[in-house]
């Protein structure tokens, strides 16, 4: 059986957490993981420029083929809110020309993918993203292990369209 | 004294206005104006690859050196403002790419630097736009003619930071 690279991401301006694991089956193999950060004095529009750029080159390093990302909802601090999602766009777009395929996942269905509990902590799904990935440890910052556990469930949910799709695999 | 061009744009996924003017001192000059527009039924990633391909062209075919572009706010639709603001994180990269410069104005200083009143009727910014450019008729649609304004803000508002640094000027 062939195995299937992707990457997770959770989307940010300050810090956003990637992680690219390679998977078979149900079995799950992290490839490389950080987190992009940008400074807060910098002008808005070259914070986005350098997630740009740093991401380029990662789905240019390891050549996932399929991008799972957090869905957004606003609730709190609507002035961060918008701009988590302008850089949710720039990374939407720096995928889509990488030709990437993409899934979008609420925080819920995420806990459900990888601790089987759709309200676990989030302490839990950290254990089990260490667990099911083999890590030595917890990768920091939480941005990068929610960016793996994204990943475990863009794998989990999308493993029979992939499996559909064998232009898709590597 | 020489002439400025800049460019103005009201940011949206499904139609993104744009204006592009030159100006010397208070003397306004619409080179070309006009909107993007993406397709309901594409993935959203889809449209914001649109957005970013058609704005490249427009960016390098007239090379301005500075972009006005609204602030967002969010009010009553958050999935809309979401998006809008997805597409807006796209739009600032491509300027940053192309080496503009930004500046960020609410519609209460767009209505103020084109009609000299905050709270003008959207018409009244709508004629005062046409008369300022000598246009023969309104722009269509509206948010090609509110790029068009907003140009016209940025021009007033940035026209003694541009007379500063003559690198700017064309």
């Amino acid at each position: 059986m062939k195995s299937v690279r992707i990457i997770g991401i959770d989307p940010g301006y300050a810090i956003a957490g990637w992680g690219v694991l390679d998977y078979t089956g149900n079995s799950f193999q992290a490839v490389d993981y950080g987190a992009i950060l940008t400074k807060a004095g910098l002008p808005f529009e070259v914070r986005l420029e350098i997630i740009y750029r740093e991401l380029s080159g990662i789905l240019e390093r390891y050549r996932p083929v399929s991008l799972g990302l957090e869905k957004l909802y606003f609730t709190k601090n609507k002035t961060t809110g918008i701009d988590v999602a302008q850089a949710r766009g720039v990374i939407l777009l720096c995928a889509r020309q990488h030709g990437l395929s993409i899934g979008e996942y609420t925080p819920l269905q995420v806990k459900q993918a990888v601790t089987g509990y759709g309200k676990a902590e989030k302490n839990q799904v950290m254990q089990m993203t260490k667990m099911l990935l083999s890590l030595p440890a917890l990768p920091k910052p939480d941005d990068t292990a929610d960016a793996l556990a994204m990943a475990i469930c863009h794998a989990h949910t999308s493993g029979s369209l992939l499996a559909r799709n064998p232009a898709l695999t590597l």
